[in-house]
């Protein structure tokens, strides 16, 4: 499968490129709004996996480029640019692509991180609304603990929570998370319940705020 | 200490009632609106610890006489209840009682459990404004698997976030919570990052909701 990461120059997208590559035959692209710093950070992403004996070619570009093409776009940009992202790609997204949305909208406040949602009531409803009606966008990765994520030094055994409304965009993105060892993708049901998934993210920072020797925090359901 | 469990009788005043009793030598005064049924329900209580060779008394009464006396006060009343049911108590609190409010306020649709705050924010930053000035009020126990809490049988390895303004308040609530074998109390801040903690538990039914053999769940923070 080929997997466009817009963005994937940020922390979550580091962490699922190098897992992706690392544990995964898929192929990733990495995007970003400067094609030039995509293309570094590709190179960097190759280095550190050809450390680990992973002889493999990332491809960096343009957002719209990583986007075309791919089966799964992850939009792995901040909160507030997911929908303007989703209009700069839309033209270019293959019939059948899907479309995932891991930005979690927060405020931070002296008291912690709190969720601050959009109007639509989260950023994978908005962007839902935004994304052409042929394309599904699934809610994940909202709660995955970055650092670790792109550490490949670190075994993982996180959940993720999915939501969305179109079965069978679910049931692929759940079997793509599940590549990447130690990850388990817990279908959350329709985009109606991503408030709560969403929110999962600012406790956990609130979570790790407040505990010595917490930081970057997952979870597991059980 | 003495614990005053108001709606003592509900699932989660159910399972710490019987959890404090077994794990711990601290006092369980189970109240209700209806003394006798809490009366009646305090004797299944005893029955069932005495059936593992704890023999310990229970009190039942109602839930204004639970409180009275009471080191810690928790509020296992439903949401809508929480208000009024601190009204009924307030004047017969200790002085250095603490309240506990482990109520989530969620509306239920097809897709599933919605969080749904009074306009306070939280359940639990509702009680604090009903709760008398000298009365700090913490935030717990939203998110415990409820029939896992009050089975003896099973062996428990949850988290439960902790909210909550005053440090003394947090750290009783703490010391109590991890009396009880398998529970990890984890501070999350103040009561503005109430909502947070609290959204956990509609999430936890969602994702009970859709996935095949997940039943009643709780929550690790790794």
């Amino acid at each position: 499968m080929r997997i466009g990461l817009l963005g994937g120059t940020g922390d979550v997208g580091e962490g699922l490129a190098l897992r992706w590559a690392f544990h995964s035959s898929h192929e990733v692209v990495v995007g970003s709004r400067e094609a030039n710093r995509a293309r570094s950070k590709a190179a960097e992403y190759e280095t550190e996996l050809d450390s680990r004996g992973v002889e493999v070619t990332i491809e960096g570009t343009a957002n719209a480029d990583a986007a075309a093409g791919a089966d799964v776009v992850v939009l792995s940009v901040p909160p507030d640019s997911v929908v303007e992202t989703i209009d700069d790609v839309a033209d270019g997204l293959e019939a059948g692509a899907i479309l995932v949305s891991p930005a979690v909208a927060m405020e931070r406040d002296d008291a912690g991180l709190h969720y601050a949602p959009p109007p639509a009531g989260s950023v994978v409803q908005a962007a839902a609304a935004a994304a052409p009606a042929a394309v599904p966008v699934v809610g994940a990765y909202h709660n995955l603990a970055a650092d670790r994520l792109a550490n490949l030094d670190v075994e993982l055994a996180f959940d993720t929570p999915v939501v969305g409304d179109d079965p069978d965009a679910i049931a692929t993105v759940r079997a793509l998370t599940e590549d990447v060892d130690g990850l388990r993708a817990l279908p959350a049901g329709g985009l109606a319940n991503a408030p709560e998934v969403e929110s999962l993210a600012p406790l956990l920072i609130n979570v790790a705020m407040h505990n010595e020797g917490f930081h970057d925090l997952g979870v597991r359901f059980e």
